[in-house]
């Protein structure tokens, strides 16, 4: 029965198919450095095909259009990105071991490829939509944090925290979680836009020019953000 | 004498100065809607040279290079978005109340015209350096936040807040405030990167299939961020 499945799932593509995903990794290869040089808006499957020495048609059978190509580039970084985020969390024992980890992989990610972070949370690419299953992948890095936060015990917050609180005991579809109560889904929410807020400002080069250590600050806002 | 103060710095202007003023005004009208709609990485002085119906070579007469052209984008948002700060600023009596008016008035111009926001503040244009005077007006905007923090007691914060703060106290030639302490340096990165950390996400459109109000999660963050 397994020999039958693993001959379903590995064996059964074909030589064509296999050449066919060669080619897209191929193609995407060429994108990010695309993404990376001049930015996801310039981006074009003719330039590629010129690049790869094929005709813009010959390309089209690969990706049908510049946004199908990005939709691919987005799905990668996401998927790499959640899996990065689970390693972390599934290294550490306890959830403030948890958050903390995840927190210093999706720092490493980004600074070792910031493009592929700004392409996921930097200035929307116009025109373009992003699929649902972007918004799946995303759900599962905020399923981490939120599994931890549940674990967390919650400190009294302000008026303006109570009635964020309170609004999302109403509104919280994208949650999933039926163990994580109100005040995990304001801290998961707290802890996302603290580790972007720190995190975008020093890829987008704010800090460069105030020469201090954005570590530091990443530092002490993951902390804050884990225990308050 | 004032009438000649007044004549140097209002009527010396010839015609042609005007004249130039009000081209290079234009241009940049025709170019915040490249930036809107097809974004700022393909700008194109030549399509807006077309949409004025101008040859190429006569629009370089105002804006030498593309690079000079955002530049004087860059430049008008961050000046627009410092007014904005100081107005508010301004209009409150107490530090924690200007403080608040400046998150209020910052997200009511990034969500009125989110371009400019994101050009400033979003994913860099590949390429492009920008000018020390934006480093000079982002400075007069983070000077709003480090007058009001250095009125604000703070309270004993984590070892990595204190790990931070140690640091500033020698990494602090971008504060220019001399009044305000390194717990004060370390609020006002926090208030800034936090607020930035909510409006960005909300602007790149990360909260739309999530369904909850991020104006309750603003308010959250920019309490937090005050009192903590």
């Amino acid at each position: 029965m397994f020999a039958i499945v693993n001959v379903e799932e590995c064996e059964l593509r074909s030589p064509r198919e296999r050449y066919r995903e060669q080619v897209r990794d191929e193609v995407k290869a060429h994108a990010w450095r695309q993404v990376a040089t001049t930015g996801a808006t310039a981006l074009s499957l003719n330039a590629i095909a010129k690049q790869m020495g094929v005709s813009g048609p010959a390309l089209y059978r690969y990706f049908a259009s510049r946004d199908e190509l990005i939709t691919a580039l987005i799905l990668d970084a996401y998927r790499d990105l959640s899996t990065a985020g689970q390693a972390a969390a599934a290294a550490a024992k306890t959830p403030a071991a948890q958050l903390a980890a995840i927190a210093l992989a999706i720092r490493e990610w980004a600074l070792a490829e910031p493009h592929r972070y700004l392409l996921i949370y930097g200035t929307p690419v116009p025109g373009y939509v992003a699929p649902t299953e972007a918004t799946t992948l995303a759900a599962s890095l905020m399923a981490l944090l939120l599994d931890a936060f549940a674990d967390i015990p919650s400190t009294p917050g302000s008026k303006s925290a109570t009635a964020l609180e309170k609004h999302l005991a109403t509104h919280r579809d994208w949650a999933g979680n039926e163990h994580a109560g109100d005040s995990a889904l304001h801290r998961a929410l707290a802890f996302w836009t603290r580790v972007h807020g720190v995190l975008s400002l020093e890829l987008a080069g704010h800090f460069v020019g105030m020469a201090f250590d954005p570590a530091l600050l990443y530092a002490a806002e993951v902390d804050a953000a884990i225990t308050e």
